[in-house]
């Protein structure tokens, strides 16, 4: 897939790395895993990120996750693929073996165990940019990271062409919408919102789409999120707002999805990942099952509201 | 304005408190910008809230501004007293004389200074409410008090009639839209938002209302926010979808006000307060013009998108 | 006591404020407990400071225990007086009453609730300076008021007259080891430790005294921590290091007291307080037992080591 | 070196990694670098540190440190490798390289990135231990890692034979005497202090010794500050007590070494690391000045006092 032609948009789960009893990498699980997805229509795939358990898997379960999801999707999608590591050089190190693979474009944090201010944190996507060919998504995730990527700087990122654009899991609203505004005048720079909970709201405000979690076991459901709605009642007439604003950028291959017509689940993000050397989950299902429970309670299989 | 008969909804702003040169509460000016919002069409009135510079002000300056506020209203709208102390006995004292003022709801924070936990944080807005016989509304803003309130523990105090409902100024937006789920329920349950820059999303998502520090200068504006927008562009649609929510609750009375029939103003919560024993603003709007000037940059006089 | 003469060093417990079972101040308690101190040689009186629970009395209450204090005091050591409040103003309008009272010098913390920078809490002390002909000490408790006082700020607010002293009680050793080497060379600026656990190795490092929690209960084991040890074990050979660096500071009247010749108890910082409106602890006994549970563990009655 | 017999105390530098104007790692001058150790008489060797950026090489580059120092230092002194990674299995994936590198033990932080729990951190040491056969000594780096090991949790480990001690980071001076006290009965549990400013103070608490980045450019004066000091003076005084302290633990091997005879410089840790893929500083000599151009200002080339 030519990254010159590649534009990012819409529904991009981030895909979760299912494990064997063993604890090593379950190919066949995440080949399924990803079949799935493009079967359901989703516009991209986001392998080793949070979700994926980047931070879990050794480098040789990294690569091997990188080349199984590049392998398997054979083009039909856009693959991203996470480079999360402590610092520049070890990011640049890991990103080199994405594009070696064939990734489509690179998901990379700020520095992180490094003490860093924003100037070096510019310096560090600009470093990552110049040594990498690909499209680079700054992540914006304080909550592991332990500092928060501003607007300004984002903006100043992608008018330098250092960034394609931002995955935002900030949980911060207000600072969303600030990139969002200051954002709007500039091409090819996609903002996704990582937050399901807010995703009609965040779609609403203009963001280029969305890092569903709760795709990895019902992507039919996330790529409904973008499809006119029947009109009757509150989802409906909120994504019909949603797909207005979004106007052309929903267009026929986005719809091809065959979506309960609702959204399903508006659970939160999960917010503890429990993979330790003695913790083996054994497979997909246990993971999202896990995940879900520790989430955030009350969000049931209601409509968001 | 019996208690029994008040519900709390719409556009109620958090009223700055004008100074004079020498530092004292301006009451002519505050009696000026209250009528200015009556005029507007505001919902209600909160003085005394971070924006009223409550913790800038001695217990004199505090009372003269209750008495003013409530002296002038006269019971056209609901005045709401925000009665924040470091903790609950303090918080009753103040409390007690807000309601001997005749004020028709009272807005208190969890403690602060102290050093607490959720089960206490619980025991005090319950010791506030056994104490002090007004509706009394939990006010989350952890930038300033350093703990968040859980929906959880919300909605508990909701449904033990301890509370009337909740002004978010927490920035969390997931937090937020789970207060809004798990409280739907219940009755006499109002959410306020304290965000501008989210609103619209707020209001969608199913919040009461708003309380907009920029109505302070432009309350038409803001009461606009809930008019049925002319169709044309992003802001109609935004809004048509906002009031298509909130269905009958917006109804004739919040249609009276004659807004510009657009939100004009996206600017970002006040960020920092300036005042200290030798800064003695001279007048409103040398405040409000600050204010403005520590906020989020970059969002104009656009309409929000 | 005339504040010309008046020098601040040695042990100043931080006084607790007995409550009776209606949540009232027990005046006859609180004035055995001043006698306890002053019997066993304690070099001054902090009121009204955090173990004083200033944030949980009202302004009335707190004024009973300022006036309590300093009449049954009578000038034999001097009396501090905690003012801790959310801003500059409200915190002059309690010291002016607490110098009315007679109070030989005032305690305040930087704001809080407000936000604010360090170039705003400079000035917050400025001011109180200003307005109030008393002693200033800044207090630095980042774990209540989230923010830490810089050793540079501190000795250039020292440097100017502005502030005569710190309380330390923000656990960081190497700011404090900072601040005592940058005021050196300043006269009359004495710097406190508020923990008990490393009080020797802060003592040695050159700090001028201490305000230990735990005098409430010993006080005169608190002094005995000034005396020249017996020479046998570690204690004594910690204390001996200790009066040989503070030299003739720790001269006769401070060896008056009667204690047991060594530490007996390294009780942390009581990390939680736990009054709320319907927890009204009866006595003093009570209270300080409660304050030891809530403490580190293992501190037992051992001496430090 | 036989881990059964190797005891861990006294002076350990955390070694800078010299690099080569290309950004590589310069093992000539790292070689002199550890040579210049071993000649002042330095208890052990701490490679791949925070001070020896282990964040911001690369594997590579971090195999190249380990194999370097353990060739060169050739089993004079232990040498401790800091394996600091995201998560548990990475951890052991270099810890095992260290391993088989011959180093005499390795050293860890708590999972970052990751978001975990006391008892996932309490699972993470006890399955590196499990893994690698190696004294395992646990890194506490609140600044850096955003989580602080717990007195109870390191001592419990220290019991179940899981770590070796403890290498402290966390500028809290209550918790670690806390872990002094607690761990006081420990057989072969070794607590290091990673904070210049107070390693007197430190070391007089009872702590196993230290970990001064600046013994990287003199090492016989951080030597020396384990001497008995001349006895004029603040110094001589401070250091007779902490060898009186320290009893035969600081016998006649660490006294070998030739120090000034007191303790040159108070320079506080370094606050910030400043490696970006563009940042390559060309030797030794500029990164040390940087990091104290950095670091606490004031403290210049006088004793400690």
């Amino acid at each position: 897939m030519s990254t010159e032609t590649t534009t990012f948009s819409g529904i991009v789960p981030p895909i979760v790395t299912p494990l064997t009893l063993e604890g090593e990498v379950d190919t066949t699980s995440l080949e399924r895993l990803l079949s799935l997805q493009i079967e359901a229509g989703v516009d991209g795939l986001f392998v080793l990120g949070s979700s994926g358990e980047v931070g879990y898997l050794t480098d040789a379960q990294r690569a091997q996750v990188v080349q199984t999801a590049i392998g398997h999707v054979g083009g039909q999608v856009p693959v991203l693929v996470g480079v999360n590591d402590m610092t520049t050089n070890r990011v640049i190190a890991v990103a080199e073996q994405a594009r070696e693979a064939g990734a489509d474009a690179i998901v990379a944090t700020a520095p992180f165990y490094a003490i860093t201010d924003a100037a070096e944190t510019a310096t560090h996507f600009r470093s990552i940019h110049a040594a990498v060919d690909l499209p680079l998504f700054a992540y914006d995730v304080p909550v592991r990271v332990h500092s928060k990527l501003s607007p300004a700087m984002l903006v100043e990122l992608g008018r330098e062409g250092v960034i394609a654009g931002v995955k935002d899991s900030s949980g911060d609203d207000v600072s969303f919408r600030m990139l969002l505004r200051q954002s709007a005048g500039l091409e090819n720079f996609a903002v996704f919102t990582g937050h399901e909970v807010v995703v009609d709201g965040c779609l609403l405000m203009g963001a280029s789409g969305a890092v569903p979690g709760l795709a990895n076991v019902d992507p039919h459901a996330r790529c409904a999120g973008r499809r006119l709605g029947g009109g009757e009642g509150r989802a409906g007439s909120t994504h019909r707002s949603v797909l207005h604003r979004r106007g052309t950028d929903t267009g026929s291959r986005q719809c091809r999805c065959r979506g309960s017509g609702r959204i399903q689940d508006g659970s939160g993000p999960a917010r503890r990942h429990h993979r330790q050397h003695d913790v083996r989950p054994d497979a997909l299902a246990r993971r999202v099952r896990d995940r879900n429970d520790q989430g955030r309670s009350g969000t049931g299989g209601a409509p968001l509201t």
